[in-house]
């Protein structure tokens, strides 16, 4: 650990960072998920520096492999000697720990390679939490040169859906069995995949999980884009180069149809809407309390005023 | 119907609601239903003109036979020569029918009688809906002269519970039957219950649920009213003396103990912060689209702007 990523100052532990200091790398991280004024300040020293990063969201139910098929794209990408990041999302745990700790361990088998970089996201309890924090992890991991970032969400519940379906391209991973393909359609998986893996291929059942989800393919809209269903081992790596040449071939076409431009146009509304909620909830929070409501509040208590005209006072009192 | 109910100026309206005037009172509550500054006008006019009447919220599974008790307790009100008015509340459906409808023509036996006004309140959509307009309504209601308002909510859910719990006195209404008790503690009833009503007592059972519900008011925390368990037959009106003699109990002990100022002071925080939340979540709408927000949205994907500083410029640029 150099000197730079000791101290908590954003400027130097970014240009530490974009020299390659991988613990700058990871201090800036943790200011970024503890949110407030000094993730404000990182986000606003990396939102003008990247641009190039390809973000890969990995998402399926828990047990479909999803950690190990990631350490084998990790393994995949780093053939072809390019950095990658990876980050671990779990909105159902507070804190680092259970399952994301579990999956940081069985991806050891990179933690020496300075061209990868893993980390687990946690919420700190602040509002919006990883929905706020995972775009500027990521602005940050493209502002320190890293082409590729995988998003590996741990659930299919609303925010990890959320969240994995927000990146440039989605990969939806499930199993060989009837029961994953009508699972994969009711979590709303359908409507967010690019690409379909079915890992664990080796197991009994994998043909007809293709067949099943090639005809939920053709019950969809059309759109430009067809997604292509691989097949993996995770555990063995079969498969995964084509994988990895298929999330190329997505992100080839995202660039050549404008495709990529109005995907991140859209990220950036969301992304713009949660944080205006954001902002407007910690406002009534903050004005829903204090010796200024409580007078207002005896005021229309004793009916001198009526709560519309409370509320307009309350929002007058403090600009936005 | 006189002509100052046909005009829809509230002022006069009012003048003529609290002159007597049914279908002005009835004007008036479609306004307070329907939202917008019509509802602020008539909210202004009568905020300041109440204070002298007590709402009485009832509140129980669907089944509970709330609506021939309510009636029954109206007949009971009457008997007593006071006027009063019954607020129908079914949060889950939005507009007027069903249920509350077979609600309405089951009070049928008041609907001759000038001292009895009965409403069926529905959300039109509008943000906030019936917890928004419930408090406006009795603040009507109040204003016109009437001094008991009974509130009946028709489900369990949160909103329900909510806007029962939030009267002056909360009568909570089960059957005999061994699951209703520990379904009135899940629901949340236990916390917001002034009084329990087993209703249609002549069946088995009776004995075994007030058991029950002492069972569990033993093991409540203390406070200076424990909730006396009522049993009545709605359908012959068999206790239900003695029931709103124990509603009247419980309004004299909430003025001589002072609850009553604590309780409506509470309930103007609550209301308080339902105003601001809506406001603020109006203003959220309002700001997350338009010629602005797609400039500053462009600055974003551009890379010109962060989007904090771009939630900023929007929160700036518009007064709450």
């Amino acid at each position: 650990m150099t000197t730079a990523a000791r101290r908590s100052d954003p400027p130097e532990l970014l240009a530490a960072a974009r020299a390659g200091d991988r613990a700058a790398v990871a201090r800036l991280l943790s200011l970024l998920e503890r949110g407030g004024e000094p993730a404000r300040v990182v986000g606003r020293l990396t939102h003008s520096l990247g641009g190039a990063a390809t973000t890969v969201g990995l998402t399926g139910a828990p047990g479909a492999g999803k950690s190990t098929l990631t350490s084998a794209v990790i393994a995949e990408v780093r053939r072809h000697d390019q950095p990658v990041a990876v980050l671990a999302v779990d909105p159902s745990s507070p804190f680092t720990g259970g399952a994301i700790l579990g999956d940081r361990v069985r991806m050891g088998d990179h933690v020496l390679d300075p061209g990868v970089f893993i980390r687990s996201m946690a919420t700190r309890g602040h509002l919006g939490g990883l929905s706020l924090a995972t775009p500027e992890a990521v602005r940050l991991l493209d502002a320190v040169g890293i082409p590729w970032v995988l998003i590996e969400t741990v659930g299919v519940g609303q925010v990890e859906v959320e969240i994995a379906g927000e990146a440039d391209t989605t990969v939806v991973v499930v199993n060989p069995g009837w029961g994953d393909a009508v699972q994969a359609n009711k979590a709303g998986l359908m409507e967010i995949a690019d690409l379909f893996v079915i890992n664990k291929a080796d197991r009994d059942g994998a043909e007809q999980t293709r067949r099943d989800l090639e005809q939920m393919l053709e019950l969809s809209a059309p759109t430009g884009w067809r997604p292509p269903i691989l097949m993996t081992v995770g555990t063995t790596g079969e498969g995964v180069g084509d994988l990895w040449g298929a999330v190329r071939a997505h992100r080839d076409w995202l660039g050549e149809s404008g495709e990529l431009e109005r995907r991140r146009a859209a990220r950036i509304t969301a992304e713009l809407h949660r944080i205006l909620a954001a902002r407007l909830l910690e406002q009534a929070r903050r004005l829903g309390r204090g010796e200024g409501f409580e007078r207002l509040r005896d005021d229309v208590v004793a009916r001198r005023l009526d709560p519309w005209a409370a509320v307009d006072a309350l929002l007058g009192s403090s600009p936005a």
